[in-house]
């Protein structure tokens, strides 16, 4: 049995703690690491001082195996790191003609001229060991020092994750024994996170070997399980564990991978060979953004009208403008009219519709903020519901958008 | 002159550490502190484990004069972060019959009963001060040790922001005497961060009073500005430091505040007495989704096509088969068609049109993943433009979007 190695992730940046940027790195980092049988213990943000970066990589090294350095390693030069790093391992800065010549064939793809600044990108201490970073500028920068490793890596997302993934976890599997982590992933939608505990609390409020997150997101929660290092009764157990949780909430489970409701739902139309095309008026084109940003989406996903006024609901959708007048733009039968409308105009399988107060304005002494009807239709079939939804525009249209794919997926299990 | 008090912000969570949630709360802190005066000079994340926790409070009580912890204080039965905190600051729980009555009420506005998870809630260290929750159910709670000053709040984003913005920064501010720190935000778009850098270089290398920093993003490049603690000449100083920015890189700016492209083209059009549609094929609904999350939005957006399919590109934007045809569906003259439809169809005075390949699939031998034309019109001028973005689809919707907003702006700025 491998010990499970410990690391660290240090992120570098004035920006952070100023709260300019929000530290996306270290969640993919963490995911990462965790997959592979690493755990972080410790995120440790910091600015761009010499001294406080000293003083963070003194500290991780006595508490960490594993150190993951990000940012400072830019073009500007206000990026001190290099020398630092240079400082804290009895280091000096070399150039190296390999990163010289990836940096300028780079720029000169992207049609821009060398300067000083990239020039200096080449220059890399002398006890590091050096990667490549294909999709930037600044290369990958990895060092042992007293058996701890050290891997530094720049700030800007997409180049941290090519390093980490192409390179230094590659690395990593080469050089160590990673034991094993069991994961496990129940993505659930439709019910909220205390009736979802409450439902479980006999199976997993005592449980010690397996460890359980409610995680609450917009489209529903997740429940994510791990055991670490498990023996083969161990495993047994796990599988068995999760088996009794699927059994007791399966109505709510879209996935067990880690796959979006919106991915779920283009599979779902996929295997059944139906299209869709959506009406949205309060979720004001949030559904079609996130259905397309599946590759191949457009496979099934026909097209969708945003319709903010009155008067593109009854030109392009085709509402009746009796309805409008009668019962008002957000209404049941408004949402009704909506998704026969759209799935008409496109002939699609399916239609989703969506018609609601999004807010802060637009209430009335009837309609309050966060009132919302959502319809769906799959051929004849139709579904309208009733949300109330709060007070924050931003927030009701994500649960706007995730309640609408619930329903569609709802309806698409219910008829054959 | 006032001291700038130090900050040092703990998060924790073992879903932190796992990557399964993003710490979005550190960069709210980070802010919201930054304008009271007051600088985050360390950032911690740690797992639910008590000996961590008393660790990183031990270690902030020696850099920090402020400590702001988030997470571990919510319902559930792992939550054994206030057991913790009674350790460190040698004290009991104890009912709060306040904290007891606000639990109730809170969950019989929700319908909800009672659980005992709900009780324990209103258990409260005795020498901690109690601030009411009013977004939730658990507390605040400050402590105050050999003169440094402990802030603890629930890791739910609303609750926190709640406690920070209407509890502990009211509090920091009739207990201490706060520093200025003068700040300036200068917004730009259309332009790389490299070649921004390379017009600004002379001004801003070696700036010693004033603290600069560039931040890029989809959109464009923001600039950030700082001076603590300044006396008058300092203050005359950084305006006349930032007047030279400006005059330098005046076109690229777009706004000097706290507001995205989407909202300053909203109150662009809204000023001009401009309504706008759009037709959106390559960026698949995310410019009518980051448009409509603008209250009041609906002054001035009229509504959206999002049409996939050839099909849907005739039918509802008028397009001619022809134009499809002879130049296909991701040409510059397709582009200008969409638009001339959606903005026909919509009787607005303005209409942004998205056509291009997305990817990772459908490319051509001609036609390369990340090609994407973009058009726009306001009454009867209008202006196309090719771009080559890369090869992620995501980041590819993102960049169009944010394109297709910066030619409206253009063309709006040359049009009176």
């Amino acid at each position: 049995m491998s010990k499970i190695l410990a690391a660290e992730v240090i992120a570098i940046g004035n920006e952070l703690l100023a709260g300019y940027t929000i530290n996306s790195n270290a969640a993919f980092i963490g995911q990462k690491l965790l997959e592979a049988g690493i755990a972080v213990r410790h995120g440790t943000t910091i600015g761009d001082q010499p001294e406080e970066i000293i003083t963070a990589l003194e500290t991780a090294s006595q508490r960490a195996d594993l150190i993951f350095v990000t940012g400072g390693l830019g073009p500007t030069p206000d990026d001190l790191t290099k020398q630092t790093i240079c400082r804290f391992f009895d280091s000096r800065l070399i150039e190296d003609p390999a990163i010289l010549g990836h940096v300028e064939e780079l720029l000169r793809h992207r049609g821009l001229g060398m300067l000083p600044a990239n020039q200096a990108q080449a220059l890399v201490p002398d006890k590091a060991q050096v990667f490549l970073n294909q999709v930037g500028t600044a290369p990958g920068l990895r060092f042992e020092k007293e058996s701890i490793h050290f891997f530094f890596m720049p700030g800007v997302p997409g180049e941290m994750r090519h390093l980490l993934t192409e390179h230094y976890l590659p690395w990593l599997r080469a050089n160590f024994t990673l034991p094993e982590i069991r994961t496990h992933l129940l993505r659930t939608t439709g019910i909220a996170e205390s009736r979802l505990h409450d439902r479980l609390k006999d199976l997993v409020d005592d449980e010690k070997l397996v460890s359980i997150a409610f995680l609450p997101r917009y489209i529903g929660v997740d429940l994510r399980f791990r055991l670490e290092n498990p023996d083969q009764p161990g495993r047994q157990y796990f599988n068995q564990f999760i088996q009794a949780i699927r059994e007791r909430i399966g109505q709510y489970i879209f996935s067990e991978a880690e796959i979006e409701l919106e991915e779920h739902l283009g599979q779902l139309l996929k295997l059944k060979g139906l299209t869709l095309a959506l009406a949205e008026s309060f979720s004001g084109g949030l559904i079609a953004d996130v259905l397309t940003n599946i590759p191949g989406s457009s496979d099934y996903f026909l097209g969708s009208v945003t319709a903010y006024s009155n008067l593109s609901k009854i030109d392009f959708l085709s509402v009746n403008p009796e309805t409008l007048e009668k019962f008002g733009a957000v209404s049941a039968e408004t949402a009704l009219e909506m998704a026969r409308g759209v799935q008409k105009k496109f002939s699609s399988g399916c239609a989703l519709s969506t018609t609601g107060i999004a807010g802060p304005g637009g209430a009335t002494d009837t309609k309050p903020v966060g009132l919302a009807y959502i319809a769906a239709r799959i051929g004849n079939t139709e579904t309208v519901r009733e949300f109330h939804f709060g007070s924050d525009r931003l927030i009701n249209k994500k649960r706007g958008m995730a309640a609408a794919l619930e329903l569609l997926r709802r309806l698409l299990s219910e008829t054959r």
